[in-house]
């Protein structure tokens, strides 16, 4: 009865039930599940599962779920077993697929070639609807998706897709030829998968054809991975604009030690930089002894800095991941920051201002120089968190690394200068 | 010629080239679009030229637009229109989409009612797989999907879901209900966005019913519409992490006072409360009088602090919205974070301790206390940025706002506090 009631569950549900259950009792539970299940929930298990089944299963049961799995997860699989389970696998595989296998593991990571699956529906242009019909209900059980076929020519060059909507909507008689559709968005198998998932997302795609040099059809990118990869590229971005090494492991699933060096090399280059500061604050060692209370000052300027340029420089990474800025609106982007800074700047810099001299009663003319300041200092960073990014991308570098951490130690430095050169020309040192 | 090169593209790039195209112009071009793909690029252009042709073309142009478009598209159009286009719209609308529209427009924004659409497929449970199919060839035509189809009992109570490829697949005398998926993910109409999205990456989905509650259809969702609403969280938290009031307007189309003004509040709140800090410094004037240096290393150990603490924050952030985080890690995170905050602090302290005192030649005192408040810094701002997302969580608030800029206004003030009273305990002052 436990087993009735698990299989009333989605095979994905399933999957996370059998996360809980560990050791030879898996194998147990393993085998008890429907034939027809196994490879659809073998497929959602995390790896280090996978990899103790492989291990311990036997070689019959290793080729059954190999048959089952579609070719994008077995590779997915197999790019992160030991050596000595992939071996396990490929003997237990046939030899076409084996072939397959190889090519597919040879993709740079994140290509299109990497993401791509071969479990298609490939039509020939000079078939008839009904003849379509037929040979996708003969050979369609095997494949990830029917929803879109794929027409090809004599010389297997893609000549165009059919929806199987428009297939059943068509008349029986009609040539595939007339039903498909002509005007085809196609990529070949170098595509970054930042750029695809840009293309699904544009034109409302739910199944992408990947094509060779020759235009012949290799492989298909489905909706469901790329809803994956969206998340991915994003969990990237939001790690480079926090100063880290991007990985796509799970936070939990991280070991401590892998962490640590994920995020140590930038807190080191960016605290070695802020040294700059430090020593900009240390010129002005004579300033800040007879007017020692302008210290008091620096954590305002250089929260206010960083906040500031983060907000640009984050608002200008986004619409350049999303396609809404691209690199010709650069002028546009620097003024747009430039107004928004004067405004924000003025309004800070004046609330600033009152706040200083009338409720911390503070001299007016240190009230005055940390007004200026802080207005320069919202000034210049926003206008280099905008432009940063934008100046990134041009040189091909990923735009998410100008973000807040770099742009605050860049903009500390100045912003102190500024503070420093002025309190010793106000107050007259 | 130009109309015909036009027409070898996607709707989508025809809308977009029609972007370019300003004023009169622009309802001479939409005029000469082929009738059949007309509220289809319509829904493609945008909100500003759908206001323009809506105010300039003909009652009857309206009226056919309208039968076209799909419904969560025409309300998506309908809540930014003003009301006197609106009426225009609707006095061209029969009565019973009227009642409709009128019905989805009362959806909160981002819920699932507000996103869902009505074109979708319905069959009775006592339908054959061939009855299906007829009914599918006869009103499949006006559907925005058909890959997936909705079954019902007589109460038209939703009992099924039967995909078009496993219709395609069966046998044409079975009965519907053999053939359908019972195993059925449904939401009802107040579901959010996110959560929506969520489901269908968990589940791989690519259309979702949404019922009453009596499990009565009301609406179906599809996955475009949910890979744009991932973008729109997405850049949702990038604003709020970066201590913005989110937007999902572009940020070209978004004035500069639009801009300012979402910018300034949380600048604001942070700089006053940088105040704080300040008054930490104030308060050790006569340290600071005494052994001026001591300013100098202000900014080292805010900027790497703010760093830290922003790392921590921003995983953590990522793994709550992706869940691979639930609000019952929140010991092993902690855990984590400390001990990761115990490597990277130990690390950095020490390579600062020796670039002060040996390479910068400072007195091995001050070094000294520099490298443990540093130390301390970071383990404070790591456990910080680790807790305070998840206490968020925790408190029904967007874990989001607990990110890098208001950590950093934190951990300074107590990173300082820190520094200027151990350098008073070990300079002896
Ligand atoms: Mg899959
Ligand atoms: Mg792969
Ligand atoms: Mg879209
Ligand atoms: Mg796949
Ligand atoms: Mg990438
Ligand atoms: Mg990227
Ligand atoms: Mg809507
Ligand atoms: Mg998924
Ligand atoms: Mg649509
Ligand atoms: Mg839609
Ligand atoms: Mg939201
Ligand atoms: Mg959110
Ligand atoms: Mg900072």
């Amino acid at each position: 009865e436990a087993r009735q009631m698990l299989l009333d569950l989605n095979v994905v549900d399933i999957a996370q039930l059998l996360e809980e259950i560990k050791g030879e009792k898996l194998v147990v539970v393993f085998r008890l599940l429907p034939k027809e299940l196994v490879a659809d929930i073998f497929s959602y298990m995390p790896q280090e599962q996978k990899q103790y089944l492989i291990e311990t299963i036997t070689d019959q049961e290793v080729t059954r779920i190999m048959e089952d799995l579609f070719l994008d997860d077995t590779v997915d699989m197999l790019e992160e077993l030991p050596a000595n389970m992939v071996k396990k696998i490929l003997k237990n595989t046939d030899d076409d697929r084996r072939r397959l296998i190889n090519r597919f593991l040879q993709y740079p990571e994140n290509s299109a070639g990497s993401i791509m699956t071969i479990e298609y529906v490939d039509l020939k242009e000079e078939m008839s609807v009904a003849q379509a019909l037929a040979y996708i209900r003969r050979t369609g059980v095997d494949k990830e998706t029917i929803n879109n076929c794929y027409v090809m020519d004599k010389n297997r060059k893609l000549v165009g897709i059919v929806s199987l909507r428009r297939l059943i909507l068509a008349g029986e008689a009609t040539p595939i030829r007339n039903v498909m559709e002509k005007k085809i968005v196609h990529i070949d198998t170098s595509m970054d998968q930042e750029e695809i998932a840009h293309l699904f997302r544009k034109y409302d795609l739910t199944t992408m054809p990947v094509v060779d040099k020759e235009k012949r059809l290799v492989g298909i990118i489905t909706i469901d991975d790329i809803v994956d990869i969206i998340e991915q590229e994003n969990t990237e971005d939001f790690q480079k604009m926090a100063a880290m090494e991007p990985s796509d492991e799970a936070y939990l699933k991280t070991s401590s030690f892998v962490l640590a060096r994920h995020r140590i090399v930038w807190l080191l280059v960016l605290m070695v930089s802020a040294t700059l500061t430090g020593s900009i604050i240390r010129s002005f060692e004579e300033v800040l002894q007879s007017v020692v209370i302008l210290a008091a000052f620096i954590p305002r300027l250089m929260d206010t800095g960083g906040n500031a340029g983060s907000q640009s420089a984050t608002l200008v990474i986004r619409g350049l991941a999303l396609e809404e800025i691209r690199l010709k609106d650069a002028f546009k982007v620097m003024g747009k920051e430039l107004r928004v800074s004067l405004l924000v700047g003025a309004a800070l810099s004046s609330i600033n201002f009152l706040l200083i001299h009338f409720l911390e009663g503070t001299d007016i003319r240190i009230a005055f120089t940390v007004a200026v300041s802080l207005f320069l200092t919202v000034v210049l960073a926003k206008v280099l968190g905008g432009a940063l990014p934008i100046i990134a991308k041009k040189l091909r570098l990923d735009p998410a690394i100008m973000a807040g951490p770099l742009i605050t130690t860049v903009v500390d430095a100045v912003a102190l200068l500024a503070f420093f050169s002025l309190s010793k020309a106000i107050l007259g040192l």
